[in-house]
């Protein structure tokens, strides 16, 4: 195989055949074929397109380019949920308890945070003690005893994606819909499971900002899957605005514990509980969304889904008590208000996701290189919110973090993210579309 | 700076600007931008193009990302040929000694062989003893005594060009006329020359096979040349056949004596004293192509391109006995015929140049990679050529080498190379068409 040919044929605007895919993502993988060869060749394939045939080999090729879990002997139909990250999403945190609860296993394999938005890795470890560094046997035994279990991506599991993932982020080549659908379902598909729930947002918040893009990523995603076949259905969500109040490490693990206890912000239960609906009609607990909606909601009030996150913080060796009494978890941490100036009144009509995950990450809440250490406790809480009133000297929200030098430049920059109007509308349903079997509906 | 942004601009079909390009460049010289992103950059380029603005400021950043030499101490108009290459082109060796008699100073660099066309270097140190390292003192005195100074690219002279070129040559991001032409330019302007021939050739045996590429990468060279105030003439020449009788190292050396000592191929000539007449005129020493032409036989005629040649040879350690007696220096050598098989007759229609270099590669005459080693009496000689009547039995040519058991394969592989008809026309004019001043004339 010569490899300046491949590059040659991509270039031309040619599709390579999978024995050449295959070939080619090996050779990287074991180190023979340069990075710098790689990084010819996705921008190649960036401008020149890939085809059907061309992603569903760069998928196979990547999924196998490590170990891939059989979980089938584990009982139940294995269902994950994958989303492609916004501004204050911490879904998986109370989803994954709660779609357990009610009889579904969920083998969930996360990333970490890189850029605006945060990661399910961080915000786990976050809670005391808890490790996502799991081996494949107590993965394996963890789920079979408690249904749940949350890990971090392995050496093991997709080595590919992970070189891929490192070089597209510094080669200018990663808002590509075949790359990021191949990378996505490597990762998930060797993971165990039997399908996937996918939540694909768009707007200021999200990865995708643009409508259309998410569209098309998601009926990608979805047909991909299906051609491995994993049945997926996809949820195209809004991600203009931050998701529930919020934002930052552990208090996404805080928001998160007051939604298993019956009660937090409306758009973040939305969400999650239509994630759950679609997990357990996929995982064969219920026979319609309707029913998985109403399961789900019973799981949270009596208590089960509460019991079943605890179990898997207990499992993975985090702390019960700072779950118990979240808001011990922020002593020594340092707090600002961030409140309306004088002449500024009216009503929230918008809060910019992506200026808010900004501003968290240079709080300390994200990385901007994957060297960063994370501060925990950086964060904000958003209590005002679209269509909320406001006037002169109300408390908008409330900044934390570990180091308080951080904190002026946090709170004028979440100042800046609302924008306020005489009148604003009440915040509109999360949820825009549906793509499932080949249609969108909803 | 921020790389990917750049990366980024240039992948959407925007243009740098001058700034960025020289920032990107330096830090690329200076290790600190990292292959893979700038062979992305380099693809994104390619596919979405760049401006003659950029292009400009591409050169000027490989100019200056090394020393650039000023020979104005060195009385007379400075002037160098640059030929694109070709199979067969030793047009330098005899030229530049034509050219120096002729009172017209020629400061050369140039590169070793790599792919199916030969290096002037290569050749030049298939004579004993010959080196082309020389320090830049040792250079500027022997361009001011003798007129004449061929030398190798040093580490000082355009490093930017030296790094690009390797990465372009593994990456699949050669063949396009803004990288080639900042490429042959930086290094070109950097020498100290006044004024600049350039051979540009299409073809079989040539780099850019399509005389349309040809043209345009012609009309780039000269223009950007121009731009940066050194005059220049493009010549195209078709490269279809190989030039002359001599492919290889040594034989080529051998063909060059034999013009310098008034007798060799029709073509060969033509192509050298037209470019002697270009770089005559060019340097001042003849008033129009006709009278430089005159001046160039006439040097040739009397001796003193052939002394010329000597002092040169002398100049830098070069064995004057293998110049004297040239047929002498294949001793030892192996040698084979190439015959018309037996049903083979006619005339030469056509010799395939580029079949011709990838035998002679193969036969040890040039580099696979750039750590090859080449056997410099590895070559051929073509006695039949296009328009030559050929019977079965006809020795069509004779091939060389050290390594005896090379040389069968080479002799299948040239008389593959050979087409013949029942009439073939005699050769016409190697020389397709001059462009200067903006105009296309011949």
């Amino acid at each position: 195989m010569n490899i300046v040919d491949l590059i040659l044929t991509k270039r031309s605007g040619d599709a390579l055949d999978d024995a050449q895919i295959h070939a080619f993502v090996e050779a990287y993988t074991a180190g023979d074929v340069p990075d710098y060869q790689m990084s010819a060749f996705l921008m190649a394939a960036f401008l020149r397109g890939m085809t059907e045939a061309e992603m569903i080999s760069l998928t196979h090729a990547m999924l196998h380019s490590g170990i891939v879990l059989d979980l089938s002997d584990v009982p139940g139909v294995k269902v994950d949920k994958h989303s492609t990250g916004g501004v204050g999403d911490k879904v998986s945190i109370p989803l994954a308890p709660i779609v357990a609860a009610c009889g579904v296993p969920v083998p969930m394999i996360s990333g970490r945070g890189l850029g605006h938005t945060g990661g399910t890795l961080d915000k786990l470890e976050s809670i005391p003690g808890f490790t996502t560094a799991l081996s494949m046997q107590a993965y394996r035994r963890q789920l079979a005893e408690i249904g749940l279990v949350m890990i971090g991506q392995t050496d093991d599991i997709a080595p590919a994606d992970r070189k891929l993932y490192a070089l597209r982020d510094v080669t200018g080549t990663v808002e590509f819909v075949p790359f990021i659908a191949a990378s996505i379902l490597s990762k998930k598909l060797a993971e165990g499971i039997d399908a996937l729930v996918l939540d694909v947002k768009f707007g200021s918040g999200a990865f995708m900002q643009a409508e259309p893009d998410a569209r098309h990523l998601a009926e990608t995603l979805v047909r991909v899957s299906e051609g491995f076949g994993k049945p997926a259905v996809a949820l195209l969500t809004d991600m203009d605005q931050p998701l529930g109040c919020a934002v930052g490490n552990w208090p996404e693990i805080h928001e998160s514990i007051q939604l298993l206890a019956g009660g937090s912000a409306p758009d973040l239960e939305e969400v999650t509980f239509e994630l759950a609906a679609e997990m357990l009609v996929a995982g064969n607990a219920a026979r319609s969304q309707e029913e998985g909606r109403l399961m789900a909601r019973k799981a949270v009030v009596s208590g089960h889904a509460m019991d079943r996150f605890r179990q898997l913080v207990r499992a993975q060796g985090g702390s019960l008590v700072a779950i118990e009494r979240p808001e011990t978890r922020y002593d020594g941490a340092h707090a600002a208000d961030v409140r309306a100036p004088e002449g500024m009144s009216g009503a929230v009509a918008r809060i910019d996701a992506r200026d808010v995950g900004r501003a968290m990450v240079d709080l300390g809440a994200g990385r901007r290189t994957k060297e960063d250490a994370v501060d925990p406790l950086a964060g904000c809480w958003l209590s005002k919110r679209q269509g909320d009133a406001v006037r002169p000297g109300d408390v908008l929200a409330r900044v934390t973090a570990t180091d308080a030098s951080r904190l002026e430049a946090a709170v004028e920059r979440i100042a800046r993210a609302y924008t306020l109007s005489a009148q604003a509308p009440p915040p509109g349903s999360r949820i825009r579309d549906r793509f499932a079997a080949g249609v969108w509906s909803r």
